[in-house]
């Protein structure tokens, strides 16, 4: 029998930086499931911006770090090459919490097999956490009315250009925050968000306030940085925000200090803070409302897959700077 | 017919500070009431540090600024002295928006008799914009749970004694924060809070953690200042923050910056800045939920009192020195 490679945690990052340094890769035998178990070879493995809270020791966060030696954590796709399990068949394509490996085996709980129609990208773009967060983000908290204004930070990455979808979809108008004129062009042209804003060029208070006219009712965070406060100032009364990443602050040392909290008693403004794995009881309910937006072909995505296991670490970074194209994805 | 007082404002304050020059005194003949109308001669008057922020020509606030003109905006108690309304009668005492003035005629809108039992310093310092404002807060957002800890600023004001001492009433652990040892003794000693932190004095970080062992649950925020931030590193894993007040900001010309966001998402925070207003058609069942706890004599009170409509402007700046101790009252 041949083997497979996994890579583990070993350090944690310390000054938010990731590197090879923090990882080590091992080679293992590819093992055969027991009874009611089957083995797994992941086939397209998800990177996503908050694996940097799961390296860190941060006990207060809302799932519990990756221990040191542990298999580093990731969700992803993969097909089913060997099955003692009576609800999974050789060949079935299965997402879950696969982690930082070629191979797994597992006794099927927290697997999904892929529905009809759905591809491995589609899956992790759109049907794992990326578009369970956009979601539940949007209509747990951020209570969009038709004829509102939303503004979304991060609005290319794989979150942000689904509430934004969503939002357009329900009849909102949506303003989109990115940090290249592709990412800006991509949203509006090929998205149909109403505006971008170029975080790095723009000119922010003056294209905000061109931008939205009525002011913002929903403001979607997932980056933080400086146009935090300037969407913040735009808040109309009653709105909404929905803090859902800070991907600018994530790595430094001294995050950047929030708004001053007058204008919430002011606007009566709620900041609701929020992490999908709260959220798994409610999967039916928001696939229920996603699932009809994307077969009416309402919601477009698009992948920047990097390849092979020892490129995980370059294509993580990517998030962090702003490099990336799309949702990213490491294929095996 | 004799002249009565009025207090018009008459210029707006640009740097935060309250001060004659903001006003006029005017002297007039008293009114007579015409058909449906009454007479009420006001005895006492509520003295509020919402008033900077009527007095402000801020449009997006919760309720729209006293016009330059008019007689300031106030709440407060009176005696009915001549009555053609077919509700009020002569020697009922009645409480409503009065404004910084010894008599009014109104038609009865908005003003309600004071129940049996029940004081003028009562009614304005529990049953009026005060202990409707704690109650709205902890209720409506706080989601007060038995065992959590709740730390509550500015806790021996008007709201802030009354928060907190709810919260105590329905099982929490009570943490007050003052800027006297007197408002420390008083919280502790006399309202049963569970111990008090003087932000004048204290060694915030060290004070706070000795005071919640088990880390803060909700944190009701009337005031601002350097130990908002400690408070909010305190907070436990789905803990409410509601913004009631920022009372130590409102004078500053560029008020202090906020906490960073991140703590929001790892912990599932929400933060609600709320305004009593919002909430008038609430209040009946806002009484319903305050008044068995003053008849059971949970809610206890102290009034701070000055005397004459000439000594509005002093009363109303003590409560920006913190030199009050007690809802402040002007009697007329």
């Amino acid at each position: 029998m041949s083997n497979y490679h996994e890579v583990v945690l070993v350090q944690r990052p310390t000054d938010g930086k990731i590197g090879p340094h923090l990882f080590e890769t091992n080679s293992k035998p590819i093992p055969s499931p027991g009874e009611g178990e089957m083995l797994i070879k992941q086939t397209h493995m998800s990177l996503d911006p908050a694996m940097l809270g799961w390296m860190s020791d941060d006990r207060e966060s809302y799932i519990p770090p990756v221990e040191l030696g542990e298999v580093m954590r990731s969700s992803g796709v993969g097909e089913v090459v060997e099955s003692n399990h009576s609800d999974f068949k050789v060949g079935d394509k299965v997402m879950g919490m696969t982690g930082w490996r070629e191979y797994l085996v597992s006794d099927g709980q927290g697997f999904n097999k892929l529905q009809p129609g759905v591809s491995e990208e589609m899956a992790l773009c759109v049907f794992a956490l990326p578009g369970l967060t956009a979601t539940t983000g949007l209509y747990s908290f951020g209570e969009p009315k038709k004829g509102e204004t939303l503004v979304v930070t991060g609005a290319a990455g794989s979150v942000g250009s689904i509430v934004g979808q969503l939002a357009k979809a329900d009849g909102l108008r949506v303003i989109g925050v990115v940090g290249t004129d592709e990412k800006a062009d991509w949203i509006v042209n090929d998205l149909g968000f109403d505006g971008a804003i170029n975080y790095k060029k723009d000119d922010l208070a003056a294209k905000l306030a061109e931008l939205t006219p009525d002011k913002v009712d929903v403001f979607f965070e997932n980056t933080g940085g400086p146009i935090q406060q300037h969407i913040f100032n735009r808040m109309n009364a009653h709105g909404r925000i929905v803090v859902c990443g800070m991907i600018a602050d994530y790595q430094s040392e001294k995050p950047s200090p929030g708004p001053n909290w007058i204008p919430l008693i002011k606007k009566r403004i709620n900041v609701r803070g929020f992490a999908m794995p709260d959220h798994w009881d409610e999967i039916p309910q928001l696939l229920g409302k996603l699932t009809p937006y994307v077969q009416q072909g309402k919601i477009k995505y698009r992948a920047h897959t990097v390849e092979g296991l020892e490129n995980a670490i370059k294509g993580l970074n990517m998030l962090f700077e702003g490099k990336n194209t799309g949702k990213m994805l490491l294929k095996l």
